[in-house]
């Protein structure tokens, strides 16, 4: 069975989204990413992966596959008939890769990262100034389309859909961007979506507890 | 045929490299990322893509694909006997695509980013530590093996190389790490990467000048 390095509303809520709309049973590991300490059983984190940053998805056959964009491409790929990214071979391939990249650089490393984790130095006007910019660029494409790529959901929106998330508690208020808010509400409803959210809202607010 | 927009020795020059590695023949256009000019005609580069950033590959049908880990991969798959990319369907594959999202943001949009562009605002002591964290990861890998993906050249070594490049003016001595320094050597030492630097050097003088 796969299995998920996770810490609760961190980046790996993306796989655990593409885990549940695929159907694809998994098993959960708490990672936490401060401390790094596997919190089922007090193991080492960086004995799972020495970057000690989730997602890490432990495979069948032992490996263990870091990155956000590598992780949602390989549980796609685990189950084609789920439809979470276009076949290898179809242009929409890359269109998928395309928006991951942005996503996980433009919007995660250059904003969210610095945001939360260099929170204290007031160093973050700039990455504030460019957010803005970075965020016309889905704005843009979600006022003409429903999904990300090609007509239905993918692992991409499962990633803009934890980005979008976190714009909030990041300061940004993603009402300025229409298209955007109508989006997050359209992924918000559907099942898989709201549930995988549920479950790390309340892990999160237990362990604040 | 395949069209490059690049900036000489910004992120571009991986692709370059990738097309010289592969023996593509394609069209270069110098886009300036600061002023947003295409330099060949004078037309605005962000009618060639709202990012206004480099590498933008204009395909054979028109259609643009932006984002250093879609192009490469895609330029990968217009001529799978050159090897620089596992098939779809090779395991190596996900091992290709970690190593382009690991570069792409936790080199290129973490530290070498905010180094060049944000320069002046003083806030750089956290990325500038984390750097070093981050350049374990690869320095471990490469102690080990000559390539990051395989025992060929990837378009993933295509990537890496540009990053150490650029490392050095960004103020990071690669000495620290040995096996790193010696890769770059490796890396250096093929005729087709070093015309693709020497090419960009030329352009960046002359720019200069
Ligand atoms: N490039 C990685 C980023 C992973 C990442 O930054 N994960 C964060 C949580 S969102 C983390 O675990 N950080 C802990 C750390 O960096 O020490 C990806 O796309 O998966
Ligand atoms: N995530 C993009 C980053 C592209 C990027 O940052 N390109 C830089 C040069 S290395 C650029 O053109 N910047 C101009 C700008 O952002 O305004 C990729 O991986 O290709």
């Amino acid at each position: 069975m796969l299995q998920l390095y996770f810490f609760p509303m961190a980046c790996s809520l993306s796989s655990r989204i593409a885990l549940m709309e695929a159907g694809i049973e998994a098993q959960y590991h708490l990672a936490h990413i401060w401390t790094k300490q596997v919190v089922d059983d007090g193991s080492d984190f960086l004995g799972v992966s020495p970057k000690g940053a989730v997602p890490v998805l432990a495979l069948e056959n032992g490996e263990r596959l870091t990155e956000s964009a590598a992780v949602l491409q390989y549980i796609a790929d685990v189950k084609p008939t789920a439809g979470l990214a276009p076949a290898f071979g179809d242009p929409d391939r890359y269109r998928l890769q395309e928006w991951l990249s942005f996503i996980g650089a433009e919007i995660h490393k250059a904003f969210l990262f610095p945001t939360f984790w260099y929170k204290d130095d007031g160093s973050l006007a700039k990455p504030r100034v460019r957010i803005t910019q970075t965020l016309s660029v889905p704005s843009a494409h979600l006022a003409e389309h429903e999904f990300l790529v090609g007509d239905s959901f993918t692992v991409a929106d499962a990633h803009l859909t934890w980005a979008l998330l976190l714009l909030r508690p990041a300061g940004v208020d993603i009402a300025q961007w229409p298209s955007l808010s109508a989006y997050l509400g359209r992924m918000q409803a559907r099942p898989a979506v709201r549930e995988a959210i549920a479950t790390e809202m309340a892990l999160r607010k237990a362990m604040a507890a």
